[in-house]
This record gives C-alpha cells, structure tokens and sequence, in this order.
C-alpha cells in the first residue's frame, strides 16, 4: 500500500514537489517510522492551491444541490472503496482500533451522505421573498428576495485525534464542499498517509465529476508554517479548525490581524462537566461509574467531549462511587495515545497533579516510563469544591483518559462551582425527573455555559444529526454560535444575499417565482413551498 | 422640553452622576450649543450597568416570545407617545428635516414591532428535534432538540446619521432585546438628547412591564474612553456598531485581544457601487440622472448606502448623462451636515479630489467656508477605469453629497473594476433584462461582493422586512455572514442550545413534545407544527 503513497501535497489535480522540509508517519504502538516521507508545501504551491481555489469558485458556487450531492456521495463511495488499506494505515498512524477506524469511516461517509441530502433537498439556503407592493404608501415596496450563498474558499485544519470524521474529509470539508465552497485541507502530521488516502479519494471523485481543478486542495507541512500562510492568504475567506487551546487562539489571532479580518471556526478546549445528583447515585451507583469509566477512558480518552470533571455530593454515596470508580481506573490496561506530544503532554499534566499539594490521588498505573512509549493508564483526582474555585488550574483539560472528581457540600457550593466554569461543549446531568425540577437553577447557569446539555448519559458519542449542537461558548469554541456537527454546520461557510427586483428570469433557481425546486421558502414571513403568484412588475 | 432632560447615564432604573467629563448637543445649522449638559458614565457606572445586566440576563432571557412583544411594542408605542418635542430634539441635534425624523421614527417604531411580532410567533428559535431511536444498531440512537437561545449582555454604539432607527431603540437593540438579551447603549455624542428621550421611553417600558432592573442601561461618554470600556467588559457577550471603518476596526480589535473574544457586528463603510449599462442610459437618460441625484444627496448623502462610485461606459450617452448629472448637482443648494468632524471630513476629502491631478472634477459649490458652517454643496467626479484601478484613495469613501464616475472602455475594464472592488453593502446595475441576461458575470462578481444587489433602482431607502441583508463582505461590516436589518438580525445575538435525551417536562417549551407555542419545527429533518409522537424514552 505504502507505495501508492507519492508524500507530496495535493494542489488541485496536480502534486506537489518533493523538495524542503519533511515530516513523516509514526506508528505510536510500535515507536515505528512510517514511510514514505511527507514534503511540506511551497509558498509557491499555497499559494497555487489558493488561486486554483478561487478560480474553482466561479463556477463550483454556483452548482446546483443535485451536482453537489453526486459529489459529496462519490467521496463517501470512494473512501468506502479503499477498504482494508485505509484502515490499516490509519490504525498504524494513532495507535486506534480497528474497530474505531471502521466506526469512524462510517460516521464520515455518513456526514457527507448526510450533507449530500441537505443540499439535494435545497432547503437549507434559507430563501426569503417579500413581494412588491407598488400601491404601499407613503414608499411603494420593492420585491426583495435573499438566499444563503457560499464565502469563498474555506481552510480546514485536520484534527490528530479523529484522522477521519474531522479531518480531509470531516465535517469541516462536508459542510464547506455542501454550501459549495472550495476546501484547502491542512494535514495533521501525526496521519499524513491516512490524509493522502482519503486527499486522494475526494481528488478522484472530483475528477469523475468533472469539476474545476482547484475545487480540493491538501497540503502538508512540517511546523505551523504552513498552515498560518493558509490563514494569512488574502483568497482564504474562512476557516475551520480542531485541536488545542494554544493552535486555535494563534489562528484566531492571525485571522483577526488580516487586512480582511476573516472567521475562524475553531474548536478547542472542554472538560466537560458531569453532575451526579444524590439520589441517581444512590440509585444507580454501578451503572453511573462504568459509564463514566468508559467515557472517560474511550479512545484513550482523547475526545473533545470528554469528561475531564466530575461535580457530586460529599457523602456516604459519592464515596462508595468515587471507590468504584478509582478502583475501575486502577485496573485499567494501558492505552496507546496518538503520538509522544499528546502522550509526554497527558504525562506531564497528570504528574503535575499528583505533585500538588491540594489534590488527591487515587492510585494509578500511570507513569513517565509509560508515556516515553506512547502509552497511558487512566488516572483519578479528587478535590473539594472550595479547592475548586480557587485554582484555576483545575478547569484547565487534561487530553487523556482522566478525570476530576469535585465534591461539593452544599447546593449554594454546587451552583458556585457551575457559575465559574468557563465554556465547554457539553455538560452532563445524572439525576431522577425529581432531582431535575429541582434543579432549573442549574441547567439555566449551564445554558450560558455549553452547547449541549446531556440529561443521564454521557458526552461522549456526538450524534450526527439535525439538530446536534457541537460548539459552545469561548473557549470550548472561538464563535459559540455555531456548531461544527449536523447540518447547521453548513451556516459556517455561507452569508445570506440579497437580490432587489431582480427579473425573475436572472434570480438563483431558488428564488424564481415558480420555486422550481420545490423547496421551503419564507414568503411574506410565512413558510410555504408554494410559487409566488402575487408578484408586481 | 430641556427641562426634562437630565443629563446623565441611565443606568437600569437609576441614574448617573453630574460629574466628571462632560459633552453637549449642538445644532448644526445654528452653531448653537444645545443643554442640557451631558456627563460621562464613571467607570463604577459601568460597570453597574454590566453587573445588572448580566443578572437581569437570568430572567429576561427566560422570558416568552408574548412577554418580549409587549415590551418591544410598549417601547415603540412610548416613542410615538413622546411626539413633538421628540421631534424638535432631533432635528436641533442633527439638521435632518422634521419629515425625516417622522419617517425614521416610523421606521423604528415598525422594526420594534416586527420583532415583536416576530418573537410572539416564536417560529425564529429554529427549534430542531430528532427523536430517539432505542433500537437503532449498533448504538441506540438519543433524543437530541436544539433551540437559538440568547447570548448575554449586548452592547450597542449608536450611529450619529441615524438619530432613531440605528441608536437608541434602532435596529441592533431591537434584534438583541427580541433575543432575549439585555442592552446597553453607548449613546452618540452627536445627540444625547435624543437618546435620553427615546432611552427614557425603553426604561419606562421596561418598568411598566416589570423587567428586571438592568435590561437595559444607556451610557454617555465624551471621548472613546466609555464605549472601549464597555466593549471589554468581560460580562457583555457580543457588541452592535454603526459607524466609520476606524471605529469599527478599533472595536473589533479590542474584542479580538479580551481574554474571551466577542463578536462585534461592525457596519462601516460602503460605497455601494452603481453600474449603469448603455441601453438603460440610452432610454432612461434623465430619469435616471434624477434618481442617482436623489440617491446621491438624500439625508445630505450620509447614508451607509450611499452610491459613491457610478461605473458606465465611455460614449456619446454617458456624456451627456454626467453632464445632465454635473448641473443637478452644481445646482444643488447646500445641505446642513449631522456635525463639524462630519462636514470637515466631507470638505477636506472633496478639497483632495479636488487637487487631485487625475480627478476631473465637476463645477461645484462646496467650498471650506461652507464646512465651518456645517453646510455642504454636491460635489461630482470624474476618472477613467485605468485611473479608478490605479489609485487606491478613490476606493474610498467619501461620506457626504457625493458621487465619482468612472468610464470604462470595455467588457473586460468593466468587470476588472467589479473584481477590483472590496466589499460593499450594495451594487446596482441599471439595464434592461437583456443587458442583465448578457452581463451575468457582473452579477457573479458582485455576488461575492455586496450583500445586496438592486436592479433599477437606487441603493438608498433600506427595504425593514424579512428578506432583506444588511450586511457584506469585510470592510463593509465586520462580518459579512449577517445583517443589520430585517428580522435576520436576531441571529447575530444568539446561539444554538441542545438538550440530549431531556424530560419533556423540562424542555423549553419551544422543544417539548406538544409544541404548545404552535411553532414551525425541524423534526427528524422535516418542517411541521405538529406535535411529536414517536417518542422513545
């Protein structure tokens, strides 16, 4: 397999060179160097890739839903098509499963079969009609009509923790292609190979379907180099983004200092509050701690929705939960991390706990010795809430199979602890409907504070679907009023415009009178697939 | 009417203080100095107005699409009620004629009530649901509903060219406040009697509706210094601006640079471009010549959608076109300008194009003397394409009664001048359906450009209603995803909120099985007001 992989960047429908800086696959399990080598892209080929970009625009932003679904669907299909060797390359470039490659797989062909439908449909372009009315006084009224349309092209930065469903062809690149704007990928350079594999399928479905050279691009890069003259180049118009706190605050940062300061969607941080009422614990002590134990370790607890904090009750119950769950946590096998700086990285945070004078730890395998090989065990902490609230280093995420127990003695201590968390993507609450009632003075302060609040089940596992919500207020996310998962992700990379007494003829086709596609439009303020019959002019 | 005004902050239900700096109005067509006298909000002050905002957050934002409307409506029904001395105070402090204040003040009272009308219906939240799925395989499938939810504090800086329908009770508060958002102006130096007046009018409505104390505060500042402040406060959440690039650049900077960035809605400069096309010119000489005067010196050409740039083709009939156009405008009278920085702004950029050696400039009127008096004269313009595409400074705007041609010579120089533009609010093509049909690719290039496209017609007189975008592409606004106008805005001010496998009885109502507000939802993909049935849990 090895040798169908050239190491160069993809620009368009041609290659980079192979020349510069190089990077190179690393299997974390074995400490093995993968080949081939991986040649960072050229200013020159960035910027080749941007212009090829913003040519493919022209035409690529004005498909129809119909075009862009046979597109997104070839891509689901030629990923598919790759079989076996996509799923040896990747389990060898992040230590995953294979069973977690192949769900992976199917959650990314999903998401673009997902999308494919969503702009087949057509809907989605939120389209708008306010018919004329030339006899209105004291102003006759104009016929003002508007639909959401494509930026330009969109920077997608693959993320090292899901080599597939956010990365070349993740749900950034889906949601970007589907509102129909050209896609510049950044590889990871922790899955370079599983990059160029699935690179290489979206390069053939676009060619299969004919479309304009420069529609996909996917560039390698050795440092951050690469990736911020992405950022910095003047026909980039968006970006999209997951990784760490430090990586998206320097892409925000660059993308706000631009002479044309340009979006950055960017998903960084969460620890993920779960809060276990009394009687739930009392009730369900055993199934809580094992669903907690398998989120918090899933995937070698290298999730962006895992739950690195856990908010309960000093008493007899939470004791004998904290005991359970701290004895699940020690016999834990090892797990394999993704590369050494997300393994030496997880190390140091949990070394720094346990040193802390204020922190209690639950014994643990975990180890330095460990972690020089890229593998890890799951480690427990427990603080009282007064600790808490005045170490603000405790809110900080530890990217790794651990978590942090808060115990609380009183319900003012409990809201104290949620009004002082910071934005995360979701918060968790185990509780009976009783203990819910009772708690809206809770759920109002985490509403402020997430994306999506999770009623006696666990963060991880994010559903793809419409009305997901995989975002959340700063810093989980630079723009809390988004989110990178489902379908409204497609409202990222597209702006509403507006077109006034416009001939019917030269309006977009979900525009024109007769609502050729048939799709759901707002006329006159009210939702109808009907056409538009009372028109003036 | 003086004797009503305070002169200070109004900060929820109490008052500033009458110390520190301080400002005045001024009436621009009398050089007259306008009392009371003004005082800036104290950095306690401030902060105060934040402090309630914030805890009235936790109500108001809780509050029913029915309760919201009463209050918006009761905002607009106090603006009516103040009547004639309203009025009077508009016009001192900005030299608009009575007509116009009227009219703006419609205008603000109907973009009051189309939100109220708006959030009453409730349809806005974009309430998605799809519905478990417990034997789904391999993994049962959650209930997941997601709603817009209001973000926080919103901070808004009111605009000195539009006394009413872009300041006080004006478009960014009435979006933020239908939202659920609490508000707190930063009123324009340019009229602070006219804020308090319409400022007075919210806090009476807020009282009589029994808001909380903090819904809304409004704050006075003599320089830069009180909005700087407002805008990285760390309670207030997003932030509405209508003004010059400088400010909106200055705002946007500081928000990017807090601890936790914030969005800021910027609207700032525009020249909206208007393409006039040889048949149109031919057959619709002077009527069009009249129109553009109109549009050009309406309001004394301080609108953001002001045409400042008039492409057409060199020949016989654009000839005789700018020459119809050059002695309306020669013999325009003068008009009175909002302020002096605006008149002295306007005058020392006509005086530049003026020296200019590659301008042609039109006869004209306008002199400094003029300025010093707040009186300004229309001024016209002249360049050839290669000169406009050469010369950077003719990009920009020119904020007055004023207007720049540029001839082209070809296809080829007029689409280079459309691809040359940044982004605007608007472009205009004068043509016939056939000139339209032949020129699509104008259209496609200023689809990238602007967020609204009007065809014969003027850019000025922006249409309140639900299609509408006011808004396009950086340095138009700050972020060209959204609009300023029509019942869009209220995205700008929230942001999705889920709730994952949630009791029904604890959902909001908006997402419960029953759908008791008889909203349209998403469910399971599908637009429907019914009710859901097929719940799992």
């Amino acid at each position: 397999m090895a040798s169908e992989l050239e190491g160069t960047s993809i620009i368009g429908y041609s290659r980079g060179v192979a020349r510069g800086e190089k990077l190179q696959g690393y299997n974390p399990a074995t400490g093995e160097k993968l080949g081939p080598l991986y040649y960072s892209a050229s200013d020159e080929k960035i910027n080749h890739a941007a212009k090829l970009a913003e040519k493919a625009f022209e035409s690529y932003s004005r498909m129809s839903g119909r075009e862009k679904g046979i597109f997104l669907r070839r891509i689901a299909a030629n990923i598919e098509g790759i079989g076996e060797p996509l799923v040896i390359r990747a389990v060898q470039e992040t230590g995953l499963a294979p069973a977690r490659i192949q769900s992976e797989t199917g959650r990314t062909c999903h998401q673009l079969r997902m999308f494919a439908e969503l702009v087949e449909e057509g809907s989605w372009v939120d389209a708008r009609i306010d018919v004329a009315d030339p006899n209105r006084k004291p102003a006759s009224k104009p016929d003002v009509r508007s639909m959401y349309r494509p930026i330009g092209p969109v920077a997608v930065f693959c993320a090292s923790n899901f080599p597939l469903a956010f990365s070349v062809a993740g749900g950034d690149t889906a949601s970007a292609l589907a509102a129909g704007n050209p896609v510049i990928i950044n590889a990871h350079y922790s899955h370079p190979g599983t990059a160029e594999l699935v690179g290489t399928a979206i390069r053939e479905a676009a060619l299969s379907c004919s479309l304009p050279d420069g529609v996909f691009s996917l560039l390698y890069g050795a440092g951050y180099g690469v990736g911020q003259k992405l950022v910095r180049h003047p026909l980039v118009k968006a970006v999209g983004f997951t990784g760490s706190r430090r990586g998206g605050l320097a892409l925000m940062q660059i993308a706000a200092s631009r002479p044309e300061p340009i979006p950055v969607f960017a998903e960084m941080s969460s620890i993920n509050p779960v809060f276990i009422l009394p009687r739930a614990i009392k009730d369900r002590c055993d199934e809580i701690a094992a669903g907690l134990y398998g989120s918090v370790t899933l995937g070698a607890g290298q999730f962006c929705t895992n739950p690195g904090l856990v908010v309960l009750k000093e008493d007899e119950e939470s004791r004998k939960f904290s005991s359970k769950l701290g004895d699940m946590m020690k016999q834990s096998g090892t797990f394999t991390m993704l590369n050494p700086g997300i393994s030496l990285a997880y190390s140091r945070a949990v070394a720094e706990r346990e040193k802390s004078a204020y922190v209690r730890t639950f014994p643990h395998q975990h180890s330095e010795v460990l972690a020089e090989r890229c593998q890890a065990s799951a480690a427990l902490f427990h603080v009282d809430a007064r600790t808490f609230l005045t170490h603000p280093d405790l809110n900080e995420e530890v990217f790794g199979p651990s978590t942090l127990l808060v115990t609380h003695t009183s319900r003012e201590e409990l809201l104290e602890i949620a009004r002082h968390l910071e934005g995360h993507l979701t918060a968790t609450i185990h509780g009976t409907e009783d203990e819910i009632r009772e708690h809206r003075d809770l759920i109002a302060i985490l509403e402020k504070k997430v994306g999506r609040i999770v009623y006696n089940g666990f963060p991880t596992g994010v559903e793809v679907c419409h009305a997901i919500v995989h975002g959340g207020p700063f810093p989980a996310t630079s723009d809390g009023r988004s989110t990178s998962v489902g379908t409204g992700a497609i409202y990222r990379f597209a702006r509403p415009v507006c077109y006034q007494n416009f001939p019917n003829s030269e309006l977009p086709d979900e525009l024109k009178n007769e609502n050729p596609r048939g799709i759901s439009r707002l006329v006159d303020g009210m939702l109808t697939r009907d056409s538009v019959v009372n028109r003036h002019q």
